[in-house]
Parts: structure tokens; C-alpha cells; sequence
């Protein structure tokens, strides 16, 4: 089995390296072979996402991604800005389901804002569409203001849109991970203004006939960007648009605090994948050996759950790494009084040992 | 001066009739004069927004408006729905700039789910764009899919767009009201995949020039949303458009905990307005006289001070807000052991007794 490791910039080559020992220990055999992408990839070959990346990722069975995107790339026209890069592969490799689970481990509860009782057990699946909505929708640009008030202006504009398929793929996606769990999901829309996510509670609706064992739900997103503050516990599997789903997904993972934890999983019809930890580069601390590897290690997990069949493995990581924090070993970024103090290196050892 | 009141359904009525109460005891002059709106509007003449209603706006020289919504509208057409009235009266009156404070009130810190260091002091106000983005911009609907992968299938979709003067206004309004508070202006956009709102930031920079006083960041709203729960009281005055204003300023007034106590403004150019509680019609607890009408009664204040120049009383009305509070006065949704829990009725007399 082939997997595509992209490491990027800032944190990323850091927590990757720990990710790919740990692979590297279970006893399996891995094909990995690294490309550069992100800022490393303008860098290298002068684009985010050069050709040769993408076809690895292609050829590849998986691909584990590190995060992209440097303070030095900021003025790059946004063609070639790092973050093309993972908009590119979601297109090509057409990842229309991002998975993100917004869990809150119970020696972690101290690191989040909320209050303990009003996240403590936290356990959310956000499930994202990802390929669709207002991120990839044709026309947008800067044109001469058509008609209306503003007529003859520069306006900015984009096109929201789902078509009916991709609302119904990812309606079965939240379904069928809806019975694995808890058998709720709430889909989140703004169906009161929008035509597209009236088509889409529609479509969603339409869909749940097949699962008469799941309870649906519908709510309108400004709701739950409120609720998900008020009483997060109440959610299960939420599922939703892609700019819907970037801002939710974030806040979610927020109320975790400690967001160095949190995996992801995008994935394409046959499960094939990209891996990425839910935070980003964070190029202020990169070189410095002190970043969390856990999200990468864990989206590793999910790599070998979902994508490579090797759930066995996929459990091993993760108990190793709910020992090491069960240790009292923590990263700058979820360190607390009383626990130990560790960097990235000691910390993916630690997991290495705890296998 | 003309008021048109517009209660409008489920706990509407109820907390109007205080507001109402507490401006007829300030000294004034008022011609206030009620109408219909939202489903009561549609229950007595068949559109949400009756002609006669949107006349009387029109023609008031500000509007203090109640909530709107129920459940036994929820299944008319769109084009009827409550909410249409509340969309209608911002385009028809042009309100382009939504004022949403969100503000911890001490007394009432322990209502917020997060924790009390995180959030104590909080005092943040987000602007909102309220008449341009995705809210209006056309086409818009349902249709064939004219290309792609998808073509032929059916596709709802949506236009987002903003023009160079709705970004210039609302930016004026951003930095003028920073001028008055801490001299900081967080804009939030999705510079890095949306057109619109690259657009966005390259006029909101541009504006900043004649404001070499206030300090101006950018910041995406997926980062925003995060930054909202990890560090709130970081934000002083927040600029956005009309869809992230949506979300952000909600989830910005439940981080308070105490969303029935943050009143809204929503200007035209001219400084006429019309003056909400953030919070909506609530049908679960219409007619039981338990709301709590602060929300609305702090709205009049910010009416009497944008619309109707009248500084002085819009203090008395808030200091009078500020008292009964500390002398423990409590509606349901704010009750803590220790204080008194009051009925909607019995907070309106204390506040009318304070003035
Ligand atoms: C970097 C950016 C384009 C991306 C997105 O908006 O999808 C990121 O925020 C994410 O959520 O993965
Ligand atoms: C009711 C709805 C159309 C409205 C909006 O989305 O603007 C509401 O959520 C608000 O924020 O006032």
C-alpha cells in the first residue's frame, strides 16, 4: 500500500516526521514517498501544487497531509498561495467528505474555554461537504456591477450551488456515520434565505427516507454557530455545505481547546483519502520542536480506518495516544500545571513506546 | 417624532408592550403607531410585510420592531414566511449597517457557558453589512445545471456580490464607530477563496487610509469563528458582510450568555433606523409573560440615540437597565439562585421605577 506523505510548511515537515515514525513501527508495509506542496511547493518547483505532487497523490492509496501556508507567502497572487494546494487536491482527488470530529479528551478538559460541564464528554462529527458550495462555483470575479442600484460599479461576486447528486452523496455519508454512532444528525442550512440550501434541506430530506432509523434534524446556521456555544453536548453528527462547514468545523474544534488533538479525514466515493491534522502551520512556532504531532498521528489512525482497511492498527495508534496523555505527557499547547512538559519529538516517542 | 412599533409575533407582543411602556415615561413627545408584521401581518392581511406596514415604516422616523416567526408558519412558502418581513424592510429601507453589540453584563457573567476569566468585560460590536452579499444577489433559484460533472441535474443556487460603495459605506461605518471605542477594527472575509471578498478587503484597505488613527486587521472568518471562542474580549469593533455577520454576531451574543439582553440597530445612511432584540420570537414561551424585555427596552435606547438624537434619555434607559439588574432582578432566561426571578411584566415596572 502506497501513501503520499506531503509535509507543507511552517509545523508541518515537524509533526510529520512523528506521524511517519509511528507508521513506521506498526509492523506494516508502507510505500510512503514524500512530495513537497504548500509554500514548500512555490518554493521548489514554483507552484503550490506541482504536477509531480499531484500525481503521487493520485498513484497513491492514501495521502497524509501535514499543513501549508507561511507568513512569507502572504503577498503571492492567490494562484500560487500555499492554500491552493488543498483546494486543488480536494478538486482533483474529488474529497467530497470531510470528516471532522470535535472531541474533547477527558484529561484535556481543562484546556477549553467553556466551561467543564458544558463540553466535558464532548464527542461531535462534523461531516463537511467539501468539493461543492460557493468555494468552487463558476462565475466569480470582479466585474462591471451589471444592473441594480449599483450598476456600472466594480462589484466582487461568486456562485453558490450544489447539484442534486452532491447533496445526496454527502446526505448518505452523515446517515450511514450517523448509525454507527448515536443516530441523529442535523443537517445545517439557511434554507429561510438561500435557494441553494432550500434544494439542499430538500434533497437531505429526501435522502433520510432511506434511513428510517435515523433521527433528522434541521437548523439554520446562524443557530448553530449559537447552540454549538450554548450546548454543544446536544449535537451528534451535524453535517452541512462547504463554507457552512469551514466555519463551523473551526468553531467546534475550538470549543475543544485544544485543537492540537483533532484529526481529519477527507475522502472521496471509495474511500480513498487525505489525512490532515485540524489546525494549521502555525509558522511562529515552527523549527522550534515544540508542536503537538497528536493530530497528525491520529489523522494517521483514521488513514488506516478508513482508507487502507487496517483498523486493528488504526486502534493501536489511538489508545497509545490516550496512554500518553493519560502519562501527564503534554505539548506547549495543551500543557497545564501538574502534567509533563514534552516537544514534538518526545512526544511522537512517547506514542512509539506506548504502541 | 414618529415611532412605527411593530410587535410582531410569538413573545413580541409581550416585550413591545414594555418598551413601549418605558418610552412613554421618559417626557417625550412620541406619535408611536403600531402595524403588523411577520405572521401576524400575514395572519390579518396575507403578506408578512403588509403594504400598510412597510408605508408606516417608510414614513417613521425610526422603527422598534419586535421578533418575528411561529411555528405554524413554518410551512408557507417562502415568499410569506415571517422572516420575509424582517429581509423586506432592510432592503425596502435600505438598512445597510447592522449594529450588534454583544456585551457581558457583570451581573451576569455566570449566564455565559464559558468560563467567566475568558469572558468578563466582554465588549465587543460587530457590523454587520445587512443589504448586499448572498442575501439579494441574483440569479438565484433552482434550474438545469448548465455545466460540469453535474450538468443536466437539477442545482439550487445562489449569487454573492458586493459592490465598491456598499464595501466603502460599511467600512466608513466600521471605522467611525471605532473612533468612539478602542480605535481597532477586526474585518473578517474569506479573502482566500472568495472573489467577493478579496474584493472586500482590497476596498476595506483602501478606506482605512483616511483613518490613520484606528488599526486595521484581516482576518478569515473559519479563523474568526475560532478566535470567538478561544479569546473573545481580543475583538473591539468587527466588520463583515451580511452572511459571516449572520453567523459570527449570533455566536458572538451567546458567548454573553444572555441574549435576552442585547438589544440591535440596523441604520440607513441617514441614521434612521430600525431597533430589534437579538433574539427571536421564542413561540415556546409566547403568552406565558416570562420573556425577558430587556432586550428590547436597551433597543429603544439605541434608538432614541442614532435615530432620534436624543442621547440623554437612551443613558437614562440604560442606567435604568443597569440598576435593576443590580438590585437582582432576574427574567427565566437569566435567573441564577441568589437573585429574583420577575415576570416580563414586573421587569418593565422596575425599569420604569429606575428611570
Ligand atoms: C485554507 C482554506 C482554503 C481552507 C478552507 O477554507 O477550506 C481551510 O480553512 C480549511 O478548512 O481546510
Ligand atoms: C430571519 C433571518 C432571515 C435573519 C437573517 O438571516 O438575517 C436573522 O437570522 C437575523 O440575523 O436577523
Amino acid at each position: 500500500m502506497k501513501i503520499a506523505i506531503l509535509p507543507g510548511d511552517g509545523i508541518g515537515p515537524e509533526i510529520m516526521a512523528q506521524a511517519v515514525k509511528v507508521l513506521n513501527v506498526l509492523g506494516e508495509q508502507f510505500e510512503m514517498e514524500s512530495a513537497d506542496v504548500g509554500g514548500a511547493g512555490y518554493a521548489a518547483h514554483g507552484h503550490p501544487l506541482p504536477p509531480a505532487t499531484l500525481a503521487l497523490a493520485k498513484s497513491a492509496d492514501a495521502v497524509l497531509f501535514g499543513a501549508v501556508g507561511d507568513y512569507k507567502y502572504d503577498t503571492l497572487e492567490r494562484a500560487l498561495r500555499p492554500e491552493q494546494a488543498i483546494l486543488g487536491l480536494r478538486k482533483e482527488l474529488a474529497l467530497f467528505a470531510n470528516l471532522r470530529p470535535a472531541i474533547l479528551y477527558p484529561e484535556l478538559a481543562g484546556a477549553s474555554t467553556l466551561k467543564p460541564e458544558v463540553v466535558s464528554g464532548l464527542d461531535i462529527l462534523i461531516i463537511r461537504e467539501l468539493t461543492g458550495d460557493i468555494y468552487f462555483g463558476k462565475p466569480r470575479g470582479v466585474r462591471e456591477c451589471p444592473d441594480g442600484p449599483f450598476k456600472g460599479e466594480r462589484e466582487g461576486f461568486d456562485t453558490m450551488r450544489y447539484a442534486e447528486s452532491e447533496i445526496r452523496r454527502i446526505a448518505h455519508v452523515a446517515f450511514q456515520a450517523a448509525q454507527k454512532r448515536s443516530k441523529r444528525v442535523t443537517s445545517v442550512d439557511k434554507a429561510n434565505v438561500l435557494e441553494t440550501f432550500q434544494f439542499w434541506r430538500d434533497i437531505v430530506t429526501d435522502v433520510h427516507k432511506e434511513y428510517p432509523d435515523i433521527e433528522l434534524d434541521h437548523m439554520y446556521v446562524d443557530n448553530a454557530a449559537m447552540q454549538l456555544v450554548r450546548a454543544p453536548k446536544k449535537f451528534d453528527v451535524m453535517v452541512t455545505g462547504n463554507m457552512f462547514g469551514d466555519i463551523l468545523s473551526d468553531c467546534a474544534a475550538m470549543l475543544t481547546g485544544s485543537i492540537g488533538m483533532l484529526p481529519s479525514a477527507s475522502l472521496d466515493a471509495a474511500n480513498k483519502g487525505l489525512y490532515e491534522p485540524s489546525h494549521g502551520s502555525a509558522p511562529d512556532i515552527a523549527g522550534k520542536g515544540i508542536a503537538n504531532p497528536l493530530a497528525t498521528i491520529l489523522s494517521a489512525a483514521m488513514m488506516l480506518r478508513f482508507s487502507l482497511g487496517k483498523t486493528e492498527q488504526a486502534e493501536r495508534i489511538e489508545n497509545a495516544v490516550k496512554k500518553v496523555l493519560a502519562q501527564g505527557l503534554r505539548t506547549a499547547d495543551i500543557f497545564e500545571a501538574g502534567t509533563t512538559r514534552v516537544g514534538t519529538e518526545e512526544m511522537g516517542n512517547a506514542v512509539v513506546k506506548a504502541l
